[in-house]
């Protein structure tokens, strides 16, 4: 399943061929300068500022075969996806991405260029959050493995958690949802398994692909939203409907979601019928879009880009359509089922 | 090489069995509570307080089979080992450590005792090192991996950096040198493959594979050679002759220890006979001890437990008993040599 088609080329600078050392002096090259940082990469640890006295953090990992797939995801969309992921979960605190340090376990036979790839993908991540790389570890591995821990800042703001739902709240999302999954299912059906196909298929479509390679979570709308009063907020990654049975368990209360007021893509619509697919399933159970969702006191003022979509009552769990909500609601990463054994990507 | 002996043991609750969900939960109710984090373990991310308004991170990654073996760690080790190996960064740099997040791939099949076993580790690490467990991330892989980020205060001290090392200091350090590398060198050699061979190893013996499977950093050394005045400081993770070449390349200084100020063990004498082997490799070359290794200015006072080892003076790298130091100093992670096909559980 893995394209590994690097073995064959004996030409290329390998991992092993520049050495640990080596390595992280190329990384290191490639990385902006962070002013701000107390002490920056290359030291045993990196000292960060906090102005306001407290920090926020988060860690995830990124497996190949099991995030992404070599012969799916280029290196720098992988860098991307694995710094999107992160600080997805730092905006849905209400905070601002500030930093990131990141782990890469690698066969020492990958092509050097593939890891600076990545690391460029970060970087332009960073960029588009407003963060830095800030340190890192790397080492040899079988399966190629990213750890990210994100880092941020709530600059004065009170954190906004899973549970502060309360009956009578209005539930909205601000990002995409299901466009990631979507994506997933047209490489999935091989109709973008090569470069030419993909290149042929309609834009819609292909940005569907793009979506699911490289999530462009809205970072600014996790603190925007605790400034106006969210009373509790998540990063949609394992699916909508899974993240919101958190927050209604976290904050013991009921979530109905009405489906006519989900934000729907026309190319969602359009990749549902090429497929024969109910594009309604994508938008509720895909993950990996990192929308955020939140919930917000009657009376509050959204800001803009978040839409209504339903509202919380008392209860728990997660109606849809005031219908309760059966189905696989999301990703579980150990489920013995279908999921791993049919090599999905997520 | 690596011993799963769980796989036909069908009566084992396995992680799959759990689901990502029940092992979270599970992971979750072995972590003791954390009453100063803003938010703590089961939001989107954790708030931790930096009261001087810095924060220290670092990140680090274990590999099944590169930095541990199934075979000779337990889970408890494993866990034990890798807080330890990030909370010595912490220290390195004059701070204190405060709190750890976790990434943890692991196949499906494992038990999830395993898991919950490396997680007890852990908390009996920060409990010694006076941090918590604040976050985490598990998913699925076919190989083993930890990635740990330790965080840390200064407490209003400046950390202290590889670069700030001058012609004249001092070279001290503080903890163990060459245990863990004899430890494994036992281990290796077959004297202790089984735990009844183990069991019949001499006492100081057996001390070195304990100090090989559970390294046990001195962390108040760090913050304390910050307040005496340390110039520069290094946790010696990959040897002692290489972590001091970054901190002489940092500094700009050439650093000569003394052979015969080292400290050594009688165990390690002892092992070196036992296995014809000469025990001052181990001392200048082996690392996972995560012993610390500082500069002072002439004139300081050392604090406890730290022993002066060489001086710094104009110059580059790192001399032994003033001749350049030309052999394998450490250990690089590509290296093709012999390192990973021998299989060290380096």
């Amino acid at each position: 399943m893995i394209c590994r088609e690097w073995a064959s080329q004996e030409a290329v600078i390998s991992v092993a061929d520049l050495g640990e050392f080596g390595l992280i002096a190329a990384i290191k090259s490639l990385l902006p300068p962070d002013d701000a940082a107390v002490v920056g990469v290359g030291d045993d640890a990196a000292v960060l500022p906090a102005p306001d006295g407290r920090f926020v953090a988060s860690t995830d990992l990124l497996i190949e075969g099991r995030h992404f797939r070599l012969d799916w995801s280029a290196a720098l969309d992988i860098g991307i996806k694995a710094a999107a992921q992160s600080f997805a979960d730092i905006a849905a605190m209400g905070a601002q991405p500030r930093a990131l340090l990141f782990g890469l376990a690698i066969p020492g036979e990958l092509p050097a260029e593939w890891v600076l790839d990545v690391t460029r993908g970060m970087v332009i991540e960073c960029e588009r959050a407003g963060a830095t790389v800030a340190g890192g570890d790397v080492t040899s591995a079988d399966t190629i493995m990213l750890a990210i821990t994100a880092l941020g800042s709530l600059a004065g703001r009170a954190p906004v958690t899973r549970a502060g739902a309360r009956p009578g709240d209005k539930v909205a999302v601000c990002g995409r949802l299901g466009w990631s999954a979507a994506g997933l299912a047209l490489l999935q059906s091989g109709r973008a398994e090569t470069r030419s196909a993909a290149a042929s298929l309609r834009p819609e479509l292909a940005e569907l692909l793009t979506a699911h390679k490289r999530p462009q979570p809205e970072y600014r709308a996790g603190p925007l939203a605790a400034s106006a009063g969210a009373t509790a907020m998540i990063d949609i990654s394992d699916g909508l409907v899974q993240d919101l049975g958190h927050v209604a368990a976290a904050s013991g209360v009921c979530i109905d979601l009405r489906t006519d007021w989900l934000p729907v893509a026309p190319a969602l619509q359009l990749a549902g019928r090429e497929l024969g697919t109910d594009w309604l399933g994508w938008v509720l159970t895909g993950g990996e879009d990192h929308a955020l969702a939140a919930t917000f006191g009657e009376r509050a003022q959204l800001p803009a880009a978040w839409t209504v979509i339903g509202s919380a009552r008392s209860g728990a769990g997660v109606l849809v359509d005031s219908v309760p909500w059966e189905s696989a609601g999301g990703w579980d990463h150990f489920r013995k089922a279908t999921q791993l054994s049919a090599g999905s990507a997520h």
